[in-house]
C-alpha cells in the first residue's frame, strides 16, 4: 500500500531548512583568483581615494589669482619652470605668473589650486624658455581630483558575502589587498540513483536513460558558489545506496542526492534516513514540478533530497539548496532575485500548486517579459537549455494570459535577494493575476 | 607641442576593431568542466528524448479500452500480474482488465496504452493475488511521456559559441557528451604602465596610487570568457616598455595594456607601436571616459591600449575588447546587451560626445530602472563596485531628468547581442529624450 504524505507550502519548507543555515570560514586567496568568489569579510577604505590632490589631465598647474584677468580678448602669459610626471613630487615653489607641466594622475604642486589642459593654452618658446598663452579665467579647484573625493578613509566600501565583481577587483587592489579574504566554498556532496540511468558516455539501452541530473546539479552548485564533489551514481539497492550516502555524508557539507525519493517500489531515500537516524524536515511540497523534494537533517547537516525528474531536481535545488550555500558563502541575499515581469504568452493550465515554469526572460523597451520554454513537463530536459527563469505562479490561481503580471525567479542573478524579499515578493493573489494595462 | 587628435565616434571604433575579430579553435573538456565554457560546435539531438515511451509517475500501466465503463459509480477491478522498476522492460503480454506496476521513468509494456497512478486507484489483495479497483475513465495516451514529445532526433539543441549554463550541461548528459566541445579561450596578455604605479602590496607613497587596472582588467578577460596573463606593470621609460610589449606579444592571441595612451610626456605606446610597426586604428573616440583609448594591429594580432584611468579602463574593455574575445570563442552574440531603462536620477550634465555612465540596474514592478553610482569622474575606483551597467548617454544631448528613458548595457550579461543591435539600439536623439508617462 502506499504511504500518503501531506504537502508543506513552498514557503513553510523554505523556512524548515533556512533553520539549518550555518555560515562557513574565511580563507586567503591571490587577488588573481578572487573574481567569482564572496567577500569573507567587509572591506575598508584604509586610506582616502585619491590619496592625494591630483590633476586628471595633461595640462598645467598653476594659481587661479594669476588667471583674474584672462579672457578670449587678453591672453595672460605663464612661464613653464616645471614638469611632473605621475608618481613624482613637485617640491618647489611656484610663483606668480608661473606654471608647472602636470601629467594625469600627478599629484598637484602645493602653491596651485587649478590645472588648464594642453588643449586650452597655446605654447610657445622666448629666450630658451617654455611659455602659454591663457585666455579663460580659472577657479580654485579647478581641474582637480581632490583627495578623499572619491572613497574618505574608513568608509565601508563593499560588504562581507559580496559577490567578486571586476570592478571590486579593483577596489580590493586599490585597498592593498594581495591576498583576499574570501568564504571558504562549501563542499557539496552528489549521488545520483536510480536503475534506470545509464552514465554519461553509455549507448542507450532500452528502458534506460543517461544520467543528466548528476552533472546539472554539479553545474549548479559551482554557479551558487560550491565545490562540488560527484561520489557517483548507484542503482537502486538499498545497502550499496545506504552506505554510499553514509560514506559521502562525512566528506562534505551538504549531501545531495538526485532519484530515489518518490513513493515508488525502489526509492530507498527515505529507508536510508530512517537508517541513519536523520530527522526528515518534510518529504512532499505543494509544488510542481519536485513535490517529492525531501530534505533531512543529521547532526546539523543537510541532506537534499532532490527528485529524479531533471526539472524538479534543478528547481528543488535553486529553492531549497541555493540559499543554503549562499548563506554558507556570508551572503546576506542569499535568495535569488525575484521580480515581476508580464507573461510573453498564454499558460492556460490551471495551478492547483504553485508552479514554477521554465521561462526565458528578454525585454521590451525596458519591459521584463518571462515567456515560458518547451513543454511544461517535469521530465524535459531540453527546455533547460533555453530557461533563464522560473517563472511563478500560485496554487490556487487559473490559467494565465498573456499581458498578465507574473512574479519570476532570475536563475542567473549572483546579487540575489533576502529570505524576506523571496517569500514574499510573489504576485500571489488571484486578484492581482490581472492583465497589464 | 601637443599632437592634436581627431577623434572617432563610438560606433566607427568599434566597426575599426571588429575588422580584426577571429575565431579560435575547438578543445574537449570533460563534461564537469564544461560550466561557464563556450560550446565550440552545435549539439544536435543523436536520439529522441524520451528515447521510449515512459512513465511520469508511479501507478499501473494498462489498456485504456478496459476503463471505458469506469465511473465513480462503478469501479472496475484489475489483476496487476507483473512490476517494472525504471531501467527495467516488461516483455510478457498484457491481458484484458490486467495491469502492471510501473514506476516513474520505467518503459510502458506493448500492450498498454495509458498510466494510472496509484493515489488514484484502491489496492487489495484476494487470493493471494494483487487488485485494484479503478473508478475513472482513461483515454489512450493518458499519463504517459512519448518518446520524442521533449526532442526529436535531428534537432539542433544549442547553437555553437552558446555560453554553457547548468541547463546546457544536462543537455549534453542526456546526449552523451562525457567529453565537450568547448571554444579554446584567447590568451589576454596584460600590461600596466605608469611611474605612478605602486604593485598593490606596496605601502602608499606620496604621488603614487595602487595598481588596481591590471587586476581589474584581469578579472574583466575572465568574466569575458579569456585567459588572462599578467606581465607585470612596469615605468614610464620607453626601451623597458617597448621589449616588453615586444615579448609579451608572441605568447598572446591579443595584448591590452593600461595607461600610457594620452598626449602626456611619457606616455609612450604612440612610440611603441611606430617602432613595432603596428598600424594605429585609432587613438582618440568621442566617448567619456576613456577618450584616449587606442587600438593598433599588427600581422593580424590587436593591442588594446586602454586607459590608465580605471573608470575609462572598464569602459573601453567591455566596448571594444570584450567582442573581440566572444568572437575568438564563437559567439554570434558578441556584444553585451544594450536595453533600455528608465533613468532612476537626475543627469544634469550636458553631453558633449557619447557618455558611458557607471549605474546600477534595479527593478521597479516589471521596469528596468538605471540609477548613476557615485560621482561620474574617470578615476572614481569605488563606483565600479557598485556599478553593473552603463548608462549609455550619447553625445549631443543636454542633462537627462529621472524618468526619462536611456540605453544601458548590461554588464553581468552572458547571453550577449549581436554587432546590429548593439551599435543600433540606442535611445540616441535629442527627439527621443522624454520622460516616461
Amino acid at each position: 500500500m502506499v504511504e500518503r504524505r501531506k504537502p508543506i507550502k513552498v514557503n513553510e519548507a523554505i523556512t524548515k531548512v533556512m533553520n539549518f543555515a550555518k555560515s562557513g570560514m574565511v580563507e586567503y586567496v591571490p587577488i588573481e583568483e578572487s573574481y567569482g568568489r564572496f567577500l569573507g569579510e567587509a572591506i575598508l577604505a584604509d586610506h582616502h581615494v585619491p590619496p592625494f590632490d591630483r590633476s586628471p589631465y595633461d595640462g598645467f598647474a598653476l594659481k587661479s589669482a594669476d588667471t583674474k584677468m584672462a579672457s578670449s580678448k587678453n591672453a595672460l602669459s605663464f612661464e613653464v619652470i616645471g614638469e611632473i610626471g605621475a608618481g613624482s613630487v613637485f617640491n618647489e615653489p611656484v610663483g606668480d605668473n608661473e606654471a608647472v607641466r602636470i601629467m594625469t594622475g600627478a599629484q598637484i604642486p602645493n602653491d596651485c589650486d587649478a590645472v588648464i589642459m594642453f588643449e586650452s593654452v597655446k605654447e610657445y618658446v622666448q629666450d630658451g624658455k617654455d611659455y602659454f598663452q591663457l585666455k579663460r579665467k580659472l577657479q580654485p579647484g579647478d581641474n582637480i581630483s581632490f583627495a578623499g573625493e572619491d572613497t574618505t578613509k574608513g568608509t565601508v566600501l563593499v560588504f562581507k558575502g559580496t559577490y567578486i565583481t571586476p570592478g571590486i577587483v579593483a577596489v580590493l587592489a586599490t585597498f592593498g589587498y594581495k591576498k583576499v579574504p574570501v568564504s571558504v566554498k562549501p563542499k557539496i556532496g552528489i549521488i545520483a540513483t536510480g536503475s534506470e540511468l545509464l552514465d554519461v558516455d553509455e549507448p542507450l539501452k532500452p528502458g534506460k536513460i543517461r544520467n543528466s541530473n548528476a552533472y546539472m546539479v554539479y553545474a549548479q552548485v559551482i554557479r551558487a558558489g560550491g565545490e562540488p564533489i560527484y561520489f557517483g551514481q548507484f542503482n537502486d539497492e538499498f545497502e550499496t545506496c545506504y552506505h554510499k550516502v553514509k560514506d559521502s555524508l562525512e566528506k562534505v557539507d551538504f549531501l545531495i542526492t538526485t532519484g530515489g525519493v518518490s513513493v515508488g517500489d525502489f526509492d530507498f531515500l527515505p529507508a536510508i534516513y530512517e537508517k541513519l537516524g536523520a530527522s526528515v524536515l518534510f518529504n512532499k511540497i505543494g509544488m510542481r514540478p519536485g513535490s517529492v523534494t525531501t530534505v533531512a537533517e543529521i547532526d546539523g547537516k543537510l541532506l537534499f533530497g532532490l527528485s529524479g525528474n531533471p526539472s524538479a531536481c534543478y528547481v528543488g535545488f535553486e529553492l531549497y539548496t541555493r540559499p543554503i550555500i549562499r548563506t554558507f558563502l556570508h551572503a546576506n541575499a542569499a535568495f535569488l532575485k525575484k521580480e515581476v515581469a508580464i507573461l510573453g504568452a498564454d499558460f492556460p493550465k490551471p495551478n492547483p500548486f504553485d508552479r514554477f515554469v521554465r521561462g526565458h526572460l528578454s525585454y521590451e523597451t525596458g519591459r521584463l517579459v518571462a515567456t515560458p520554454v518547451g513543454l511544461d513537463k517535469s521530465n524535459v530536459v531540453t527546455s533547460l537549455a533555453e530557461a533563464n527563469i522560473l517563472i511563478v505562479l500560485p496554487g490556487g490561481t487559473r490559467g494565465y494570459e498573456m499581458g498578465m503580471e507574473v512574479s519570476v525567479i532570475l536563475l542567473e542573478d549572483q546579487e540575489g535577494t533576502t529570505f524576506e524579499n523571496f517569500t514574499t515578493a510573489d504576485v500571489n493573489s488571484r486578484r492581482r493575476q490581472r492583465t497589464y494595462e
